[in-house]
């Protein structure tokens, strides 16, 4: 069976950052399938990064290693290059809290930081100040996919940073929640997950920067006419705000982090 | 022989839309090539979206099959996913018209709607409303590239939408045409096609807002000096009107859909 | 040994040129690995794609084949398509300059012009006037990766262009150079190699457009506060004069081609 390795990243498209870093996989595995999951996270953003590293890597089978390289720290001596290991996945990325939401959702079984001077004798290549991506990050997937043991190449350690990921809260019919991501396409993706709306609910009031709003709950765009408005579980299985052909985000001057209060229909 | 799938889309790159269907396929079939035909079609652009398909698809091996997804009426009960089989390639997508043109350019043999619970049978996954893309499109062609006969995940269908892309007409020395689209480099794709210059003809007269503009055709963008407008036959088979070294679509204030009227050098 | 055949272009991701020329490849090779090393070269700039080729191709195994398509002369009759044949690469592309500068860091040992009609012989598809990227550059990658000899596709030439990328020049502490790369996060990439900066030098004094600014030269991006200005080697073993989580490149108004003075320490 080949391995998926996957590559979110906030490198860009301009330069030639990620081509170097699938240079340094091929180089030690070109039998390996290396999927681009994102290089457009907002630069350094590391809970953005988290975020889409928690919710696109479900969708890749058992077996695949997630490379996540947001790393505005690279080079520090105090961060460590980190491996969590899971029933499912292993992520590989800094010690910034990045990897941390995606691994507990998958059952993290253990944490290791790498050993820079085990990889160098595998690549014969000098790490580089600025760019661990492609000199730690991408090797070390790479031997781990074509089956060295992890232990021969990290340690394991019991100090990481532990980024949390809130979930919107619901007392009775109000849920206090947040934006956690804004798409291409103007949709407002909330930490509403699809189990806090009562399945009856058609209707919600979003409250936001002083305004009360009414939004039909629907099951698909074309339930409402271009233009307006809608709420809808969206493909991550958070509760969106989108207008239908239009951007809710522009619409609603929204950003990422953005407090939200929602009244959902009496009950 | 290794199947290749591509995928033209109205997703851009910022988002995991794109890695998502990428993950759809390969946890079917890991042997099968994606290519990113683009993800860069204007947003929900049907007609945009068929052109590009019709005359990029042409350049793959037999056997390719070509996944659309710009799908503005995503989740909608009026909207069967498609299957069109022609000789050379399949064609996966929403009914909306957008795989049409490119389908009877290579003799349409039957068209299917594919059937949402059989392709659940197989993924073991719930349809989300919103991304049919990932949840329908990319594992019914990850399933075809596995040898999975059309007709146990689909059912023959005989009414879709028939998108026309009209090619420019001709009397005469006097085209009718329109721009088809618009390149990155600021080209001026038309649908005028290359039967319809005279090859002995090397020049024409481009009427557009009230303006009237004689352009050389020529054979190479080196033919006429930096900053000259051309007219040539580009790759796609079609006349396109530049610069050389230059934006055209700037320069003429051209958009994609606007009419043109070229006139021949007199023969 | 899977061979890799690498895409630098100036092509974009809007259009489908990219796709186009991936389905030339896998027509003739579906075995090979493709990797788009970059495809945001800025449009028609050699100089900037000479230099990308340079420094991105040298991360790659032994075999690979980099095909860069910037070729604002596409269709001249004076200008050849180019094979450069190296110890560790082989080097495919337009007679611009391009390619000279990589080939020659790599040892170049033979020069070849590709025979147009060799190549139809294979494809039997006509060569377009404006996309020698697809229809001849594509293919030649493919069949040499297949192991065509290349002399049965192309003929030995002695006239080529060779464009040169100069180093900064050093006399004592004052270092002439000038800036050879802006990246996406705004970092300065100058042509000061690293070993002409003394290792117990930890500072330097930039003069540029009539400011003197002194800046600190360090071993990771973190010795400095957010926002603060330093100068390390960067990944591609030059100078980068940088901001800790902020855009260098905007904050000095620096632009590539840009002359810099460099003084160093005194030692």
């Amino acid at each position: 069976m080949k391995r998926i390795i996957t590559l979110p990243t906030d490198f860009g498209l301009k330069d030639t950052y990620v081509a170097e870093i699938k240079a340094a996989i091929y180089s030690i595995n070109p039998e390996v399938i290396i999927v681009d999951m994102t290089h457009e996270i907002e630069r350094h953003n590391i809970r953005q990064a988290a975020f889409i590293l928690r919710e696109s890597s479900r969708h890749f089978p058992k077996g695949t290693i997630h490379v996540t390289v947001v790393d505005p720290g690279v080079g520090s001596k105090f961060q460590n290059p980190l491996i969590m290991e899971t029933e499912k996945y292993i992520f590989i990325g800094p010690d910034n809290g990045v990897l941390y939401p995606a691994a507990i959702e998958n059952d993290l079984k253990k944490v290791y930081a790498i050993i820079p001077n085990e990889i160098v004798k595998y690549t014969g290549r000098k790490i580089s100040r600025t760019f661990h991506g492609r000199d730690i990050y991408a090797p070390t997937a790479a031997l781990i996919s074509k089956g060295v043991p992890i232990n021969e190449i990290a340690r394991e350690v019991a100090d990481f940073i532990k980024l949390e990921l809130k979930d919107a809260t619901r007392e009775n019919d109000i849920i206090l929640g947040e934006v956690l991501y804004i798409d291409y396409f103007g949709n407002v993706i909330t930490n509403v997950r699809e189990e806090m709306i009562p399945e009856n609910c058609k209707k919600l009031t979003l409250e936001v920067r002083g305004r009360s709003i009414e939004i039909p709950i629907v099951e698909s765009y074309s339930e409402v006419q271009p233009g307006e408005k809608l709420a809808i579980i969206g493909s991550k299985g958070f509760l969106e705000i989108s207008i239908n052909l239009g951007n809710a985000a522009k619409f609603f001057g929204l950003r990422e982090g953005e407090k939200l209060k929602i009244k959902l229909c009496e009950i």
